[in-house]
């Protein structure tokens, strides 16, 4: 809220020298009332629907903690088949003691930010093999890039947290390579991350390491956190062991937790929007009442995913209308429960082209449209999440960005209104020159980073590059920017020594 | 309609053996609550702001004829200046007798389209000097290029009407091309197109070739109207002689005007958005009352075109977050007065790359949630409208079919909800196979034209062609399944008959 609290406009872009245009950091606020896709009784459909699944279907959950936590909150467990039953009243007591919204505190208080209400968090794209870009081509996932990816997340001020690891380092062994991640997230930059829950060990490693980088103790990050973890729904119904580990170790930490199912319609749903969104409400419902099962009142998010397949060939799509339209009701849901909302802007595009941002234009109207409060893989996700792309990154940042300016409120002040303006200036003249003009010119609009508005003539005469090369000029230019955020030798210093403790502990084990 | 009353999915593609998968004919009905981004007193201030620029700086107009008619309505006329002040009574008046919506049929009746309430009209790009394609280059407009470009809209369904001169036929006498692209536009194509409406003459012949093509006389199509223009107001506040010549051309013969102000802030209006739509809303009532001055009951439209420059340069820029807002709050203020409403999706970019279509998009999104009842120049548009191309139509007419899916309505039975379907696939199961799954996999979602969903190494293997390149292809393959529309040889004769005529008329003259 800084930029606005500042009295400047928020949209203005800042600019240091020859640098890079961009929006200065910003708690993004969307002062827009939230769009109502389905009336309030439909939504009750779709919430008595999901209830019905709950009690009478149930969950499988592979997890003998979970299943005991339920068991003594009067669920009816089937130990047998895994099979978890619990009716209505079970989760209207969980979302007794959800907070409607939180805070997650990095390294940086500056750079705070509060998830729910009306603010919008972007997230970098998280979790691909492989990464691209347009010189050095398609590759997998390694160190260098996840610490390059981790720098362009710190530099370009759109993107607000790290999600679960942009590539994976695979060059590094599976047990310990989440150590190395955070240590890039926790030196290279100054924001909150996404700890890997597959499992207890990794989300307490990225407890430990972000207390530590705060300088407090993990009791202490428990009343104001710094991590937050999604936990993705096996569906349909289905939590895995080490899913549920790690929802329990993140939530007996007071960290926020997102529930996420994995639904895309036709393969993990049936086809239809309104059954996928009574099976992802369940689903998400769930996980929300085993994390205050574990904690009461642990932060925790809704999380949306619902997309649908390709039907001839099984493939993902992202991007098309039923997400768009998947995203804005998730969203109603999301408040019916109070529960802040995380979804997505994917889309499915092989290339950083055309379908690529057109399908992330739907997804991310969609979710701003919907109320989201944090909008995860919003910066550089390609190939239906298979590869992290520098120029996508960039592309995305313009598309936030522009996405920033639309949601900046309009001022609409008697000066605003300009009947005098208008006035000073003939019939048939321009403003150009004005004096109401003049005043304002420099912050009236917002200024792109990416988009060329040159005429044709100059635009030619200057090489002629489209938005796609441009693209690959702006991240290696911001590469060569980047600033490492200062971080305290001492600190530095712990960091290190726990993730060599912690190396020597794992060995060959899991973490 | 007629996709809906059948029953069928709105969404589902058509797809004639091998021919290009599209959606078929439909008017286009958007069932959602258009948004409020403004609260109501806001749009009052607006309201108040334009009436004072209305009766106290007024429009300047450069015909005898508005003059006269405004004189007698009681406007204040100073004839030294050529401007004219009119107070909120004369609006009033006028708003009294403007139909909230009409209809626009061509000689096509199937193809009747209602233009207000919640319908959604798309136009083909209109007005560009030059042409691109990836084949070709870029050229000059001319008339084999009309023609294709006719066809294409007439091949994709997603295309309502066709507007004025989707390029000028520059090799053609500038008196009479008007001739031959309303001779395209009947023969090549059965749409509905926009008259040209610069002199009197230009628009009347399109209302006798109209009427010639749909086998009626001119006054009947005065009580049916078949054609449509666009008075764009020389912004700041001047109509010049042969706009005003020719609104009233069309107004007298019954035919739909559209009154929009070419308001691109900080150039024709000041910097500030408040202000741009004060005068935008101040000249459109300007235009709308003129055309019910001159007949009324004239079906007349609420025209915007409020979109910002590049401050830096004065060139103009579409598809910024200060557009997407104009386009939102311009629909507020043509709903106030019951107007049906006319905007854009433009875009700046000099090529079709990623830069049009995120800008497509965020103009695109703020139509449609602004309560567009005709979007025009929504297939095609470049340059800031100085090309019209043929990849971009392709992407944009991907752009609007998504929107199409995106605004039909979910189905919501009790099957739709998909309980036993739910039921029925173990957890961690899939939903594939399923016989709710089999019922409906075929129309469950919109199937695109442009996006590629394959996995890479398939998309990689079919030679990895990015969408651009498939945009390519889809309209060189669109032109090869085109059909010309049949047309009556006797009615194409008269047609004939009517342009030689009026070509020996029009000599080395004005139309």
């Amino acid at each position: 809220m800084s930029g606005r609290r500042g009295g400047g406009r928020r949209s203005r872009a800042i600019r240091g020298g020859d640098g890079i245009s961009q929006l200065p950091w910003q708690e993004v606020v969307n002062t827009y009332a939230p769009m109502q896709l389905l009336d309030e009784e439909r939504i009750e459909a779709l919430h008595r629907n999901s209830m019905r699944i709950l009690s009478e279907i149930g969950i499988r959950v592979m997890s003998e903690k979970a299943m005991a936590l339920f068991e003594k909150a009067g669920a009816i467990v089937d130990r047998e088949n895994l099979m978890i039953r619990i009716d209505e009243s079970i989760v209207e007591a969980a979302l007794a003691t959800t907070p409607s919204s939180f805070t997650l505190t990095s390294r940086n208080p500056e750079k705070r930010l509060t998830i729910g209400g009306n603010t919008i968090a972007f997230g970098l794209v998280a979790g691909p093999p492989n990464v691209h870009d347009r010189v050095n081509g398609r590759r997998q996932g390694n160190l260098a890039d996840y610490q390059n990816f981790t720098r362009l997340a710190h530099h370009f001020n759109a993107i607000h947290i790290l999600g679960n690891q942009v590539c994976a380092p695979m060059e590094l062994p599976a047990n310990s390579r989440h150590l190395d991640t955070y240590m890039a997230n926790l030196t290279l930059s100054d924001l909150c991350f996404h700890c890997t829950a597959i499992g207890r060990g990794r989300a307490v490693d990225g407890i430990n390491m972000m207390a530590i980088a705060r300088g407090i103790s993990v009791e202490e990050m428990s009343q104001s956190p710094g991590v937050i973890t999604i936990i993705s729904v096996n569906s349909p119904r289905l939590f895995d062991d080490a899913m549920a580990d790690g929802l329990i170790a993140m939530a007996e930490h007071g960290q926020p937790v997102t529930i996420t199912p994995f639904t895309l319609m036709g393969a993990m749903t049936p086809v239809t929007l309104a059954a996928a969104l009574c099976q992802q409400n369940a689903e998400a419902l769930f996980g929300v009442t085993l994390a205050q099962l574990v904690n009461p009142g642990t932060p925790v998010m809704y999380g949306a995913f619902t997309s649908n397949v390709d039907m001839r060939s099984g493939a993902p799509a992202f991007g098309t209308p039923e997400n768009a339209k998947a995203n804005i009701i998730a969203g109603q849901l999301a408040r019916r429960y109070k529960l802040p909302y995380r979804t997505s802007n994917a889309n499915a595009s092989n290339a950083v082209d055309l379908q690529a941002a057109y399908e992330t234009e739907m997804a991310t109207w969609g979710a701003v449209l919907g109320g989201a409060n944090l909008i995860y893989h919003a910066a550089g996700w390609l190939e239906g999440g298979l590869t992290a792309s520098y120029e996508k990154l960039v592309l995305d940042v313009e598309i936030l960005q522009n996405m920033m300016g639309f949601l900046e409120p309009m001022p609409f002040s008697e000066d605003d209104l300009g009947f005098d303006a208008i006035r000073s200036v003939p019939a048939g003249g321009h403003f150009f020159g004005s004096e109401h003009t003049m005043a304002r010119y420099e912050t009236a609009f917002y200024q792109p980073m990416l988009s060329n508005w040159q005429n044709y003539g100059s635009w030619q005469e200057a090489g002629g590059r489209d938005a796609l090369e441009r693209a690959t000029d702006i991240w290696q230019q911001a590469l060569r920017e980047y600033e490492e955020p200062v971080l305290d030798p001492a600190i530095r210093e712990e960091l290190d020594a726990y993730t060599i403790k912690r190396r020597a502990e794992i060995g060959a084990g899991e973490p």
